[in-house]
């Protein structure tokens, strides 16, 4: 997905927000929109918005050095999504299709993101799992019987993580997947946001079912021309490929690759890109429209 | 009010707004864009968003000449606002206090405001006047007895405008003030997003009670620097200012005269500043927290 105008207020209040929880003062802030602001008109729309993400994170970085701004958020998160997991496999437990439930898990981590502008609240729409609230969110787009047929035709499966806590719904639904197929979590090489690092997705226990990787990039989305080329051989040679959140669509939704995308749309501009409702759960296969003209 | 780095990211996105309305395509939005963001580093934070956004809308004059982007989208508001004027006079002849339902019924009327980036909605909120729903609307400052007191010594009456619509729930507040009072309808000089013009104050009838001028800006506020002569002469020997919305309060609230700033909360930073709800209705008097210390 190419940027759109809107993204780039957004981005700079993303800037702003990233910059504010550094210690410092607003002078220091406006030094940083400043900079942001004079690299906007070399800025191209046809780069996606995680690449426009990773050259404000430049920017931070020149600043901060490569200091984790988001480390105790993403700690935070890590902890309070670890004392869901009991609840949250039960839920799985007492359900009639267990894949489903778990998918449906996975994408309602799926809001614990901070480079989001939304206004989702993340603790209660986490608590919606576990009632009657969560099945009434819409589903505009949610491929389940094609995702569950190419899953169990599949050997090997590359899951891109997304945020950090949401890597413990991503472990629900990995847990489900049948012990005969091998599985590699792929998570962000620095950090960016609140994206899942390898730490993060150790202190989870994703190593438990699956072999933790990094894809080599500091963006927040799998752009393959920052992909490690260890990672990118594992891309190619992947029966499927499970991308969860906005950024990893947003970075390879263009991609032919067998790939699922599952988030929750909490952006208007990524909502209409993939044709769904502000707010949707979302299971979609990339290039969904060129599958629809055909079977249409 | 000074501006607040929150606010950059809205402005840019205003700026985005106002070029799609004119009919262009995205390179040419782009550029504007683009050229928005090579002014941020010379904008300073001492000046009043609504000199920013006179700024950036210098950048539309330069590309679109002075053309009047929100004309159609004023005409419809004048229309609408009229067509709701017997009901709003109707509200008013059935009140216990007159002067209170017409103060609300004037700051009902701000929610006609495309410079706020707020979810409220036009038509709902508007509806509320007519129901219970309008008297749940918080009222963190309201300073409504003062306001009659000063309402009642005042001779000379200076009425700030905001909004196009707008100023028809500005008329029906007019219309409750004793008949032997001047009082001076003040619009914006020149077009700018939806505020109003003199043409726009003539077609709601503001001219039967009032008399009508321009104040010489071209912001959407009233900044004193950018003000006529003959309109700073009238400031200074008002007794008494009706300041209508969120421009002319960022862009006066720091002043000593005797302004009373009637509007409806709609930006989260204006909120902050005039320590109220987001949404609040708000008649709050110029320097209220200096007035607050010393009654305290």
């Amino acid at each position: 997905m190419r940027t759109y105008l809107d993204c780039i207020p957004c981005l700079m209040k993303g800037a702003l927000e990233m910059a504010r929880l550094v210690d410092g003062n607003e002078i220091m802030h406006k030094e940083i929109m400043d900079e942001v602001a004079r690299m906007l008109p070399d800025f191209s729309l046809g780069c996606s918005p995680p690449e426009m993400a990773r050259m404000i994170h430049k920017v931070m970085e020149r600043r901060f050095g490569d200091k984790d701004i988001y480390k105790s958020i993403k700690k935070e998160s890590n902890h309070k999504a670890l004392a869901l997991y009991p609840r949250l496999k039960e839920k799985v437990q007492s359900s009639n299709d267990r894949l489903l439930t778990a998918v449906e898990i996975a994408i309602a981590g799926n809001v614990i993101d901070y480079a989001a502008k939304n206004t989702l609240n993340i603790e209660d729409e986490i608590e919606k799992i576990f009632t009657n609230d969560f099945a009434n969110i819409n589903k505009t787009i949610f491929d389940y019987e094609h995702f569950k047929d190419d899953l169990i035709k599949a050997k090997r499966i590359l899951y891109l993580a997304d945020n950090a806590g949401e890597v413990v719904f991503d472990r629900v639904l990995i847990e489900e997947i049948p012990e005969d197929k091998a599985i590699i979590f792929a998570v962000r090489d620095k950090p960016v946001i609140n994206d899942a690092l390898i730490e993060d997705a150790k202190e989870c226990g994703l190593d438990k079912r699956s072999k933790i990787m990094s894809s080599g990039v500091d963006a927040p989305g799998t752009v393959l021309k920052y992909c490690s080329k260890e990672f990118l051989e594992i891309y190619k040679k992947s029966d499927l490929i499970i991308s969860k959140g906005q950024g990893n669509y947003e970075a390879l939704s263009q991609e032919k690759e067998n790939i699922y995308f599952l988030f929750r749309a909490k952006c208007p501009v990524i909502a209409k890109h993939a044709e769904v409702g502000l707010g949707d759960i979302v299971l979609i296969k990339a290039n969904h429209n060129e599958c629809k003209s055909i079977i249409q």
